[in-house]
């Protein structure tokens, strides 16, 4: 048993709260990388919606709630694509909707995150230092305050690409889902291990940006000074202990892989699957080019959750990419 | 009324044999793209799907129904896409799958075709010679010939998209349908006049590939010496007379664009929303760039129709183009 925070019959009950556009995303083979990876691989495409990450999930079933219950305003941290789902989400529903998010985040995120109508407030540090600027909001303002990853709903959000995988047409013998806060990770983890428990389930995180998997293999939360990855989707330094402990629960492993790797694994997913992804998308990749052995044909799928970039850091990226 | 060759309910029968990967495509707003182009844009996404193109829904039917009735073998030209969607049809169901495609098409297509096991027969000029060499090898070899956009199943397949779109939750106003043999948008123009009247369904065509254009302006068909454009898709010289008359039931514009507006197509398309697209899926985008009043204010649905490139000259074409 694999007891959690999550809850697999309110996850699918959460289906009915999330705007259709982002549920039953493509799943389908890439073949054309199979020689290039020595398996097979399939996608499960999380970038083709109006927010362009699979945040939404999770924002959508939060502010149905938060509307629910007569709520006027939320306040979020974010690294840019929660944010960017919580103002489409809230932009529906009546919620002023306030942003948390380090100067250092990509443009386009901040970008999209204001075009949406939240209102954004830029702290001069990382993802952690907005989680505590998003707080002290949330208690001077007396609003709610959105705790990625924590806050169970986007958990369970994230969790209904589970319910999708689950019912694949195609069985699958592993799922690469990129690690950050363990909202994604939890959640598709969980489902698989009630409803696919054959499915093995494998974090991934840069090297550069390593607390969680660290906290994974010691069994206890271990934090960093710093992060250094393009991977900004998934760059937190304190992993939260209540999602530790899910984690602990559904992870089959957790990895961590180097910054080439990434870069070349965005440039794969360019070349030989026509998908601009975002770096922390391309870690599902990066394992595999890491550990081709492991994976060796298998049918692998990677969760490709994201695909904010700003245009000119991905061509740098893409270009400087080796294969 | 609208009499076609078409018939919407043999359409929603279509639905069960098609592969679910290829059907209820991604449908969403790029708000991005707002701002640039003045009207609001939805995407209809047919690029995430093993062949990332929307020709599989059409050989999908065609190779069920040739696999029930017993047939062994089939050939088709192709300008590149549904030759790889032939291949991957065929294949699933033993069809021995023959192409027959211009040694000018993109490599990235011919590469498909050969990975995904047909064989690849070459001729040295354009996608009406192609045609011409695919009638023989038929005749010779006693095998179905496929002919795009002439076969019902091309045209009805395709029209499988017209149901998702009369569907949609957010009303449009007007869908934007490359033109090149006709199945496209004679399929999804004759369920859009059927079920949602009131769309305006305006076909796209390059300036140097107007055969199919200039035959629906002029109520007759007008062949072309010869092509000109980067759009490898959509580049025939000689309309069937039969998909003509469809198209002059359907149609409510064809409208022709010039190349430089089909590369900004691309880019905009790229850098607003992510999306890789070949030529002829910027077609849309294009005729929005060349007719802003047209559009201005409206809510306007593309058809993002295929995504197969060869990235040198995808990044030669995006590189060149100036927004």
């Amino acid at each position: 048993m694999h007891e959690t925070r999550l809850d697999t019959a309110r996850i699918r009950a959460a289906r009915q709260m999330i705007d259709p556009m982002f549920l039953d995303t493509p799943l389908y083979p890439c073949e054309a990388l199979e020689p290039v990876l020595g398996c097979a691989v399939s996608v499960k495409l999380e970038t083709a919606n109006p927010v362009r990450s699979f945040k939404a999930r999770g924002t959508e079933l939060l502010a149905s709630l938060l509307a629910g219950d007569g709520a006027r305003a939320a306040v979020c941290a974010s690294a840019g694509n929660l944010g960017q789902a919580l103002a489409w989400s809230g932009r529906r529903r009546g919620l002023d909707v306030t942003v948390v998010a380090s100067r250092f985040a990509p443009a386009a995120k901040l970008d999209r995150i204001r075009a949406l109508g939240a209102r954004l407030e830029l702290v001069d540090g990382d993802f952690d230092l907005a989680r505590e600027r998003a707080a002290a909001i949330a208690r001077h303002d007396g609003i709610r305050l959105v705790e990625d990853s924590l806050d169970i709903e986007t958990c369970e959000g994230a969790a209904t690409i589970g319910l999708e995988l689950a019912r694949a047409a195609r069985p699958f013998d592993a799922v690469l889902i990129a690690l950050g806060g363990g909202a994604l990770a939890t959640g598709v983890g969980h489902v698989l291990k009630a409803l696919a428990p054959g499915v093995e389930v494998i974090c991934v995180q840069p090297l550069g940006a390593p607390a969680m998997t660290l906290s994974w293999r010691e069994r206890r939360v271990v934090t960093t000074d710093s992060t250094d990855t393009i991977a900004d989707g998934v760059a937190g330094r304190c992993p939260i202990p209540a999602v530790l402990d899910d984690l602990l629960q559904v992870a089959d492993d957790a990895v961590l892989v180097e910054e080439a790797s990434i870069t070349t694994g965005m440039r794969l997913l360019l070349d030989h699957a026509g998908l601009v992804v975002e770096p922390s998308a391309a870690l599902g990749i990066a394992a595999i080019l890491e550990d081709r052995d492991r994976f060796a044909g298998r049918h692998v799928v990677t969760i490709v959750c994201g695909g904010n970039v700003d245009v000119d850091a991905y061509h740098r990226w893409v270009g400087a990419a080796t294969v």
